[in-house]
């Protein structure tokens, strides 16, 4: 390709590109034409200059190279390429961010070719390294991720991590492209044209960088993707991914706003649309990009197994934590795309059980929880079924690739362990008190909370099993075991654990919580209270028919959580009873936590089993 | 303090620093010995070897240095040298993650020399550079902030968000201490102890890096110390932040433990703490460590001036986001304190506004969120009164540096801009629709939500006159003016904007939806339904009051909001009613978000006019 009429055929295509850019962006009247521009020789490059192996009928088949566009800004871009491979029509194009077009401002899955959504900054690397990872380690696949990087999110922390989790795991079939067009969105980036800079960053993290000079010129270009794609895979230098540094334009092409500030995230009015028009010379309409086509590819999958039993002795208490490694490790042949990740603490979580029963399918992620979530998004884009664990408390470091996350669509599952100002002397700093609140604000998001190991186990078992995100949040303490081997705990359910006709209030609690709230009703059992007591260990969906029976028929509601009150247990509760509401006391963690022994603080908190009660019998009276 | 006699004195205080580590972990039965005693020569030698200039009895004092332990774990150690500085008795140091001591599992600031809470990896760098940025630029003081790292840390992309800005801002009065001790809580970190790798990362993120092959000799890390600050001051190699990075051995001085693995987090059992003691040695009772006194140093204060009155013309619709930058630059002068932060996107948040009109006092941090959240903290720390903005979606990303920031009583303000499915065509990844659930769960966190830019400029002021964390919610398109420019708008109230006897339900709406909210309650008046509209501008604290008054005297409530249900304005006004509750209908953001037209948009989640007005009509029918 790296000859004159290949070099000529991808100027021709470029300039196209150009045309599409701007004729959608003008069209739209928003969106990010000069982010695009500086993009398009490396793009065009890339994708037909015989590099990027794709089949565009089949974007799913395993055996394609994957492409995200972290700065996904460039959306302009993005579907300017994929219309010149033929794959969006021009009246299409022309609905660049009209309510209902698959052309959204930032690329989402609404479109086949879109691996994943982009658009907060700094997260395609990690994507595109789960992707790399599954290619190298699970699938055993030929197939490269690239990933388009902007300058301007370079400093964001989470492409840091990426960069040194993608060097450890020696992902040499990952591509980064850096575009260094030198500004962002309010000026110049921390070091403009100087790609030299980012080299030297790139390699002391332990990437190959290839700086590319002059990021329009295709013979730099495609020099530049040749000596990558050789690196990755010929002996001497392999074993390090790879970063492609170009120094590009802002705008290139317009000279009007090449390199110039306060043009970010405008598209050209229609007259100055027309000049461009006029400058940049007519497009040949008929070429067109073809993409290379991808090699045939074979996975070997194993075989499901059936789901094996769970066994735990009646008596003997088990921290729902533990029991979470344990469902891994047992489920895993049962769901052969079943992977795990964890952040340093799989000797806390009890990943560690599923690592040392599947160390292939295990994957170390250190403290780096951004990178974690975006690499589990990335592996459940190829199919798997990734389970990410950390300290309640720590994922929240993630909590805009969790966002970002439901928008890819990804099959992802979360545990967070060492929920609530129960876990005791560490304080509050590895105390998660605010976890619900983040997951029950994720769109769809099931999010889970066991009071004992048999339910752990079987919620683990439905996360795996439902199609999305799920979050399931663990205690460290061991806990009684509350139910039998055999009970079921489908998703949006609950459990009435004490129940008569007489029942004056209802205990709603979840996890730690639930125990309290059992021997608060046991407390007023004997003062001749009765109360019913509802496991809610399926926060969201709530199971509202169950919780407004209860309220029609006991007339109040003492909702107890280990957690902050609001986003929480409580208010999911108000929200179910919102038509025909009775009245609801909440309790929760409503002080500054500190250190101190778990029953200490539980009573601390005021959500112990004295204070249970103790409002239970105010609400009455 | 390099001779001799200097060197066994330190030595002499280490022997008693590991005593005092091993005594205070032992007898509370958890906490982090062997990450204590890998830095003890690193942080006897800064803390009394003449490096660290500080007056104990005036934690406070502008002209001390600063000392964050970014590995809170560490907390032994830290406790031990300040027992060792003669600020902790050993009584209390023997009370260590009890219950109501002050020192905590982490360091919090329960403990004065606490100079923020840690505990959640990573987070130091950004508080150290707030700090000396503060040094650096406002305050123009001759102080330096130390700042202890762990290895295991450094994989947490916030520490090299921190690294490219403080290198970004020359900070040479910033020096990192990082503990090479190449154990993390479950195994080897990234690079072991190879302290090259993590020097070379260092220079290519434009630190100085100074290797310490034995970090405990105290020659070699005296020696690192001196070459450390000289830099800091002389001529030629200025500019640079500093990076020590020692090599050292977990768990160092207890042959049994050191450099072991599943030594992690665990204090020494009493037979093991006896034996430990009887290898180390007695140590001399006498020993004492004395701090550097501090320069006298005085800082310049500009005197505040008046508040400036507000205008706005009431015809003319202005967004929010835009009162926000007019409102900071209109305040600046009457809180010298004040300075503001944004994240790279200062055009679209208007905290160019601040930045154009008060430039030293406006600190451009790139697209980081993670670091600017820590050195706005950082910057609270030192008595600023920092005003961090970005889109509120992107605000998320530094969810738990927002989190840790609430342990450390920071006097910390954001406002995050273009919140809601109302921004339009940009799409779901840039609208912000979890910020009110993220932010309401932070513990005692003020949360405004602005219909107009009156109530912004009012409510900017409540939150530089407020002590404490308060987040403000800000609209992108222009809204119409509400109120007159002396309307008062105190926190935790809110604003009845349509009342009658009558009223057969009351709509409860905040920023964009309050709008929607009032064109509903003129289709209901044309209908002769009256309605009562509150805007709520207070979700936290929220105005129960007024919320119950409005529920008894119109029997039904529908509140509406551009969020998600969860842990939104709907369940803040639930939680309000909880104990003598009324039917209510929340209308929030319930289908995935996309592109589109603002109105478009408000439709497509029925949270618009006339679905507000049909929800009333069907909550009464």
């Amino acid at each position: 390709m790296n000859d004159n009429s290949g070099i000529s055929h991808l100027a021709a295509l470029s300039l196209r590109v150009r045309h599409a850019i701007l004729a959608c962006s003008t069209r739209a009247g928003s969106g990010h034409p000069t982010s695009s521009l500086s993009a398009v020789e490396l793009m065009t490059a890339l994708m037909f200059g015989g590099f990027f192996n794709y089949d565009p009928l089949r974007p799913d088949y395993a055996g394609n190279d994957r492409l995200i566009f972290s700065k996904g800004h460039a959306s302009p871009l993005f579907y300017s390429l994929w219309h010149m491979a033929g794959q969006i029509d021009e009246a299409e194009l022309m609905t660049f961010r009209e309510f209902g077009s698959r052309l959204e401002g930032h690329p989402t899955p609404a479109l086949p070719f879109t691996e994943a959504a982009t658009g907060s900054l700094g997260q395609g690397l990690s994507i595109g390294l789960g992707m790399a990872l599954n290619a190298r380690r699970l699938d055993k696949l030929p197939c490269r991720s690239f990933v388009l990087l902007g300058d301007s999110e370079m400093a964001e922390g989470s492409v840091w991590e990426a960069m040194e989790i993608a060097a450890h795991y020696k992902l040499d079939n990952l591509v980064g492209i850096l575009d260094v067009n030198r500004l962002g969105q309010r000026g110049e980036t921390l070091h403009g044209h100087d790609i030299a800079a980012w080299a030297r960053k790139a390699e002391a993290f332990g990437w190959r960088a290839i700086p590319v000079e002059d990021g329009h010129d295709l013979r730099q270009v495609l020099a530049a993707y040749e000596q990558a794609l050789n690196l990755g895979v010929s002996g001497a230098a392999s074993g390090k991914p790879v970063m492609i540094v170009a120094r590009t334009i802002k705008g290139k092409g317009v000279a009007a706003i090449e390199d110039k500030p306060d043009w970010h995230g405008k598209p050209l009015p229609t007259e100055a649309y027309k000049m461009a028009l006029e400058l940049l010379g007519e497009a040949d309409p008929h070429v067109r990009g073809e993409l290379a086509p991808p090699p045939q590819i074979q996975i070997a999958r194993s075989e499901p197994t059936p789901v094996p039993d769970i066994a735990y002795a009646p008596d003997k208490p088990v921290a729902t934590r533990k029991a979470y490694g344990k469902a891994l490790a047992r489920l895993a042949p049962a769901f052969p795309d079943m992977v795990a990740l964890d952040g340093e603490v799989s000797n806390s979580t009890y990943a560690e059980l599923f690592a040392k029963a599947h160390p292939q399918r295990f994957f170390e992620m250190y403290v780096a929880e951004q990178n974690m979530v975006g690499a589990a998004v990335g592996l459940a884009g190829r199919g798997k079924i990734p389970f990410v664990s950390s300290f309640a408390a720590f994922l929240t470091r993630a909590a805009d690739q969790i966002r970002m996350a439901r928008y890819s669509e990804a099959n992802l599952k979360l545990c967070g362990s060492h929920a609530g100002i129960s876990i005791g002397q560490d304080g509050a700093s590895q105390m998660g008190l605010e976890d619900l609140a983040l997951f029950r604000a994720v769109l769809d998001c099931v999010v889970l909370y066991p009071a004992d190991a048999v339910s752990c186990e079987r919620l683990v078992e439905a996360m795996a099993r439902h199609e999305g995100m799920a979050y399931l949040r663990t205690t460290r303490m061991a806990t009684p075991i509350l139910y039998g081997p055999d009970e079921n705990f489908p998703l949006g359910g609950c459990k009435i654990l004490r129940r008569s006709d007489r029942d004056v209030c209802t205990i709603v609690a979840a996890g730690i919580t639930l125990h309290e709230a059992l021997a608060a009703a046991d407390l007023l059992a004997a003062e001749s209270i009765p109360v019913r007591v509802i496991d809610l260990y399926s926060i969201k969906p709530v199971d509202a028919a169950t919780l407004q029976v209860a309220a029609r028929e006991t007339g109040a509601l003492v909702t107890v959580e280990d957690h902050y009150p609001e986003g929480g247990l409580g208010e999911a509760v108000l929200a179910a009873l919102a038509d025909a509401p009775v009245p609801v006391r909440l309790l929760a963690v409503r002080k500054l936590p500190r250190s101190g022994r778990p029953a200490e603080l539980l009573d601390y908190a005021q959500i112990s089993r004295k204070h249970i009660a103790s409002n239970v019998k105010d609400m009455l009276s």
